[in-house]
């Protein structure tokens, strides 16, 4: 498939599920071979083959780019000595992703400035969900900013990582659907809104509800969207088909709307668009599905990646 | 518990998911004794102790009041001829609600009018719930009509019934999440503008949007209100805590917010809010959590015959 | 229902899953009112109604009977005390399940001693359904010793406790299923073997093995039987039938099998037999299902409390 | 990968969820080209980029292998003609499994009859995992004849097929468990002792009881072997080590269990043991897991395939 050798990658927090999902993709990635994998607490167990070290142990000088999956917080205190070495990175914490060091890695939006970064603040999973969604209609100006954009946002488990807590347990999420931060309560809500503004030119009002779902990957976020003038269904489905013309990872689908199915384990957002009847103003709803730990996570990371190495964007990914 | 006989009560169409909760509740009720249940393909079988009998077959003239969980259109056709012999009526199909010969039967609005009726229309599972999160805000002339109220609304798989239906297995269902209807297509939505225009006072847009959960029962309801004048979370709840003083089958949480958990095989809606922080214009957010098959069927259905028999509003039902 | 007044009752351990379970049955029981609830780090939080204490300030003396719901150990360090004040106990733990000083609690073999204890030990789960399957075999001398008798058992998550632990978190549990100690190496099978030997005169070999289920509560253990004589299906149940003629919580399936649908929330145990077709020596496969928090537990330690206050054995029990 | 141009391949059956595993498998199989993929009710769909067709209508001639995943009964019609028309075959039903005119496709025990077949029976779920666990032990003759091998198998819910059943349903079958076919009633079975006897040596007794579990994909099999000669854990690893070293879709567990978790979408089986404790004569219980859409069903499929055709035995599968 590449006639190269495969590109030496590092990661960093590979015993969470983002880490986990990272070693599952970069195994089966023809253009790039891992160089090491570092955990703490799981240090010395071994995950699709390879065994974690602890990350002062991680042979930094041999990886030539780095995907970094560490806890809020330890991703700004890791990152800059690794950029020191000249090595690239791409961090998936939350630590980037509104400093002005970092490319902001939402692939569609953002490819060229990809392309040449050296430090990748690879997007929320809520916020790249949501992103997909709204920017071709806020490009368009077909968003109405007197009225309130509303996201009701649903995850799967592996959303809240894997350290035990009580709230997490099976016994307590199965059967059980709740709402855990309602009234824009969410720390992903400042890069939404940071985007929506940069590359969207919009700066209305959001309301974003997230919800725990019990299942363990998916997110599915249901998007009201007031507009500026009337779209029926099929218009506004040829808009999106228009903005994502070419794009391998954005399924629009014309005359149905997407479930978890349609996307787990794939890296792909799937949109799906319905006009509102019996309403006095014009509205749509959007709902946009992705996988949090793929689209959302690792598999844009790899994304990112590919593009960053110049290799095919979708290599080692199912789209 | 009570000193008079227990009251003779039938059940119509008592194999479906709604129809074996009526079973359920009606077996350990002390002031009911079921004289009949009915089915049509599974006449014969045995459930909680009862035989079913085919509708034709059952002895009508024995009871005193009949619950009636029938498929849409089957209940338009029997119901009359039941009330020509001067029996009573529970129905809990969508056939009577728009009709004005039924008193709908949401029974902390409608008390009154339910304990005189010889025909009560029992509410739709989504209705209850958003009415009841709704009502007493749009009887305080709190919801700004001239702005959307939005509700994603989550449904457990019972709503959907009992009929074999592929895109209702397991395999289909499990590790899955959707809308199914969005852009106000759902056929329950003429039942909840009917009753906040009557009930209410509201006339403004909804948008109602309702989604399939893998669970077996539980709704969740996350609502969007728009509100005319700033109200903070306390206030809000001391609004429904005034409006639901004394309700037995309202729990109004504080400073939390509801799970399906806190509600499946109770006879209960549970409601919790949240202030918006960081919109422009005042808004609320309310989530309101029922089990379909209880407070939003059967259970609502028992409650409506406790008041129309004179007996204790919550005999034999948990709250 | 009674004419005396409430006993009153005291609840050792109310946070855990059995805990809450005992809670949710005492609350709703005629003839007990709950006069403390303990709790350690859960102490202060309400539950069913109760506020929970820490186990040092429960007015031990205002309890007539006391039901213990604590960890394994814990109970050793506590119940002597307790008993000491002359109060009766059920305990639910494992600490004295072997002790000459307790009644072994399984209500169906021993109730006259259950009637005079003043410490019962309240059976474990896996033993409870292997027991109301096996004894009426063992005491009948049906099964053939020099085989051995192959138990294979499937339990919910609640089983496994409400402790923070990585491996029983959602996203590790939902679609998955593991045998967790094969080979005879659970705790519980120590106390099987007594009470097979003491109560049915069965010293043969056992092989037990417990499986973790992704379901919430129930237990269904697959017990393949080696028999002295060939006993077709309806010989079989016949057997069971009149081992268990006029028990109001074992239920004795003909011609079917029991699942988990038919104990879940009931204080039941449901058994349901198959006679082995080609094999060369006599053979039955006996199903046991149970809700292991309620039979398999507080269920059966309330059934065991009726017993010893000399109420109706199943009040405040749904079977 | 491979310098050949990709074999054209065709399917039959391809809207279950077995031929929808196949399609995926294909799909992304690089010496494999999808000719045409059938289906009945279903013909005019798209799945994985192919439009199914009626079988009717399936260009034939184009395939040089055809992958048949009819239901039972169908395939016995179809698969002569095709034959005949100079095709190779592997079938998934179970309509050749005992025939002589066929090839039964245990891969690893049947490489070279499976490299030059005409027509190759793909063994059934249960079977596969039971025989990867049983043969190397029959082969050494270790298994004690006179007493029973008792396997206790439980199934995710895709192993019951496609069709819309109401047992089937999400409501119905969410957090429970049951077995369906208790005393040796399983369809399954007749394959089991066929190959047992064929390909082990071995015709003792088996106890086959298979279970439906509340999950999507997977088997689980808990296996009690009698041993003629005590055969601690260690040794027992070592020979299964010996009798699959080399194998890329065994994966033999050393200290610890399998669980569906380790095999779910992969072509693999993981097998464990563990010595039984307590027990007077020799014995071992072996754990084998297997996705039953994989490894049960499609994926050995494709490795069939790849044998018969002469690629890597596991091009396009993940072991």
């Amino acid at each position: 498939m590449n006639n190269h050798a495969p590109v030496p990658v590092g990661v960093l927090g590979a015993s969470g599920y983002v880490g986990q999902e990272l070693l599952r993709l970069l195994t089966r990635h023809p253009g790039a071979s891992v160089v090491f994998a570092t955990a703490e607490s799981a240090a010395g167990e071994w995950t699709d083959g390879h065994q974690l070290v602890r990350a002062e142990d991680a042979p930094l000088e041999r990886a030539e780019i780095v995907l970094a999956a560490l806890p809020p917080g330890v991703s700004a205190r890791y990152v800059p000595g690794i950029r020191a070495r000249g090595c690239r990175v791409v961090d998936l914490s939350a630590d980037f992703r509104l400093s002005p060091d970092a490319v902001y890695g939402l692939t569609e939006f953002c490819r060229p400035a990809v392309a040449g970064a050296q430090l990748v603040a690879n997007p929320g999973c809520y916020p790249t969900a949501a992103l997909l969604a709204l920017l071709p209609l806020a490009r368009a100006g077909l968003i109405d900013a007197a009225r309130e954009v509303v996201i009701d946002a649903a995850s799967g488990v592996t959303g809240a990582g894997r350290s035990p807590r009580r709230d997490l347990l099976f016994a307590e999420v199965a059967e059980d659907y709740r709402a855990y931060a309602a009234g824009n309560a969410h720390r992903h809500l400042a890069e939404l809104r940071a985007s929506l503004a940069r590359d969207g030119g919009f700066d209305g009002d959001l309301v974003f509800t997230p919800h725990l779902l019990p299942v363990k990957r998916g997110i599915l976020e249901t998007i009201h969207v007031p507009l500026t003038r009337v779209l029926d269904r099929t218009t506004a489905e040829g808009l999106y088909d228009m903005a994502y013309d070419g794009e391998p990872c954005v399924s629009v689908m014309h005359g149905a709307l997407p479930s978890l199915r349609d996307v787990v384990y794939r890296n792909r957002v799937a949109l799906g668009v319905a006009a509102v009847a019996d309403v006095r103003r014009p509205r749509l709803t959007v709902i946009a599905a992705i996988d949090n730990l793929v689209k959302g996570a690792a598999g844009q990371a790899v994304q990112n990646m590919n593009v960053m190495l110049g290799l095919s964007e979708t290599m080692g990914l199912v789209c």
